[in-house]
């Protein structure tokens, strides 16, 4: 066959992706900063220039964090729409209604629609899609679900081999944020809600979040993606969260569970029967979800060959659903372009978006706690003569714990230290190594400490 | 622009692509099974006819659980890459030796290869894409690190977005599986070691596992492929298990964390450094890789759009690595026609490789337990008239709690259910609301019972 184009090929004869947007409020904006500040990266890695055209706004004059030209600026998202020189159009306004309409024109001209709107999705699905087949144009959903997970991605392409007994997750940030503050801190869920709409956490519409219906909305789209049916409201189970008290929550962690909001949709292979359902439900204390606090979700995924994987990440925000919308683009500008990326690039490579080589950290700048095991001869004196060597290397002692070893005239000494680093530490081993009271060479663990 | 060709449009002019082994294991025949058994809903999905042409093996006569052709088999790894007529050649024969030379000529023919071999990838990585790219052929890698887990996929496409300064996990399964048992158990690593290599779950150059070079190979895979950057064993800290007693693990569970085996990439962009290290680390528990058991792996990466992501899977096994090496054939035959695959077409639909339409689930067939909270009279004979309602929709209780409410002349009821469909529990809580004893509308939860 004859081999496809390389990127060194056809870049002499780059072409221009233009990305207008409907909607511009935190969401637009994160996408418009971080594709401008990723610029670079991206078109090396895309073999394209991006061009970030003009944004469709309800108030023309408002301010805001990221600033437009006037000319960028319109409050006709019919201008972007029928702009024929916009190849990519990034509806994140919301809602079912000028955003149905904008999206279909778009998909009508045989543009690329980048969504992350679950409910335009889950209850028009069906009428977009059959609109971009006919015309040409494609309709990506990364950010619809699960903000920042690439979990449209994994189900689709990552797991192609796989048919779906079981998906269920956490999809709602705001209710495992309400939930996680009911169990940590005991209050109620009234006091707790009044304190989120405050902080603008919950949607104008709250129903959407508490009552499921946000939840209801990702669940259907899961469920069509991975089984080809949109499923309706009244097909389904949804129950929403506003009743679950403290009573509740002590009483199912009495039992070894949490209490979380999931989303479940299960196959049944045999009867060939779906079933799509959203309710809050006590999760093992032993299961990854029951344990995902705050504004995170989680996924989990049976495949037929895979076994079971699980996803997670931030579900909502800025920054999670840009990266998700960015990823739509990405592939949206490869199919414009229609080729595959070449596998063999790196994410960021020396010279791939004026991108300087990098080297390798020293020794002195890997940094962590130490965990260290000494076997000595049980006499007086050692702990002191171990304890001055680490001193002499500065590399300071958290806790000391001295064991009797089995052997008689042997004992065990635990130490771990607070933060030092590799060349420290490596001097230190090498040190205590050498000393007459070491029976055993030293052993080494090191304290991982990436929690957030 | 001119729009892409639709999978309709293409469909009368349908490609074959063929497929050829190197290597016919466990993996190898996982791929031949499951592709076999999915052919037609994979066909669909990528508009074009696969055909498993032929494998290249040591021993023809060998009994295999998946039989071929004697035609179809070859002790000649150069018939496979020497076939024209074979697109895609899948390197499952592990090594650096004639797995290199074969994947070289194959990578020189325009051949996409496809590949689960680290050691390959680690060692020889800029070779082969150099080859790859200069001849017009591609090499995949999906299978390569963390099995079933679409980790190089996420890293590379759903992330695009990011840059990554942190990437840590654990990547070797049958380490996790010793340093579980260990936990678990209290045995000892060396009985417990002679125990997997009687099981086959240890490599059988050992030191691969035990000592982190499986680990070191697959970590040096993902710093390249976020970091573009090779890094060498020379630069690294590569730490194996063997000297972690029930001591440490002890010790360590008393400070509240496990023990894993850790692989670290971590790029300080301030200074443009990287290092990459594997080691035994104590991982505090409340972090989701440190509840990792067995078999599985995990890998968390920070992107610095995104925030911290964390994928969980089965890290190896005939299952899961041919789920991902299926993944890459897809995404080869994808290659192979120049189409990315369009949006609107989920995994299964009606109709798509001969699947039928499936249904809802009854409610009599959705099970679960169920947690059931009611407000009644504190008066004799409310719980019995409570458990007689529910014997007769045959909901058999599991657990009874009664509390006094803190308003006099209420108690609280805490039932939970022995497992029960929903349909029966519908039934039951729509007479339990009718009951005159019943204050407050019941109150139900599901319990998640979705543990493997």
């Amino acid at each position: 066959m004859a081999p496809v184009l390389s990127r060194s090929e056809t870049a002499g004869s780059r072409r221009t992706v233009r990305i207008g947007f409907l909607g511009f409020g935190t969401v637009g904006q994160g996408v418009w900063k971080h594709v401008r500040e990723n610029r670079r990266r991206l078109e090396a890695r895309l073999g394209a220039r991006l061009e970030l055209a003009r944004a469709a706004v309800r108030q023309a004059g408002k301010k805001r964090g990221v600033a437009l030209d006037a000319g960028q600026l319109t409050t006709n998202g019919r201008e972007i729409v029928e702009d024929d020189s916009i190849d990519i159009v990034c509806e994140l306004m919301g809602g079912t209604g000028e955003a149905r309409e904008l999206t279909l024109e778009a998909l009508r001209r045989g543009k690329v629609v980048i969504s992350a709107n679950k409910a335009l999705l889950c209850e028009h699905g069906e009428e977009l899609f059959a609109t971009a087949r006919k015309h040409g144009g494609q309709y990506f959903f990364e950010a619809s679900v699960a903000g920042g997970i690439p979990i449209i991605k994994a189900l689709r392409e990552g797991l192609v081999a796989n048919r779906f007994p079981l998906i269920y997750g956490i999809l709602n940030g705001t209710c495992n944020y309400l939930l996680t503050r009911m169990e940590r801190e005991g209050l109620a869920f009234e006091p707790l809600l009044e304190e989120a709409r405050a902080l603008g956490f919950v949607e104008a519409d709250e129903s959407l979040d508490v009552d499921g219906w946000d939840t209801a909305h990702k669940a259907v789209v899961l469920a069509w993606l991975a089984h080809g049916k949109w499923v309706r409201y009244d097909e389904m189970v949804v129950e929403g969260i506003r009743k679950v008290t403290q009573d509740d929550i002590a009483h199912a962690r009495s039992l070894g569970y949490a209490i979380k909001l999931l989303a479940v949709v299960k196959r049944d292979f045999a009867s060939n029967r779906l079933f799509v359902s959203v309710h809050p439900a006590l999760v093992s204390r032993r299961n990854v979800l029951a344990n995902l606090d705050g504004p995170y979700n989680g996924v989990s995924v049976t495949g037929d060959i895979v076994g079971t994987t699980c996803y997670i990440g931030r579900g909502a925000g800025q920054d999670a659903t840009s990266s998700a919308v960015i990823s739509d683009i990405a592939d949206a500008v490869l199919w414009l372009q229609r080729c595959e990326p070449r596998r063999d690039e790196p994410s960021a490579s020396p010279g791939v978006g004026r991108e300087p080589a990098c080297g390798i950290l020293p020794l002195e700048n890997v940094e962590s706690s130490f965990y260290l095991r000494l076997m000595v001869k049980d006499a007086a004196g050692v702990l002191a003569e171990v304890a001055s060597v680490m001193g002499r290397h500065l590399v300071s002692i958290a806790t000391v714990l001295q064991k009797t070893a089995a052997t008689p005239g042997r004992a065990c000494l635990i130490l771990t230290t607070h933060v030092t680093n590799e060349r420290a530490m490596k001097n230190t081993v090498e040190e205590l190594a050498g000393l007459e009271s070491l029976l055993e060479p030293p052993f080494l663990l090191r304290v991982a400490a990436f929690e957030e």
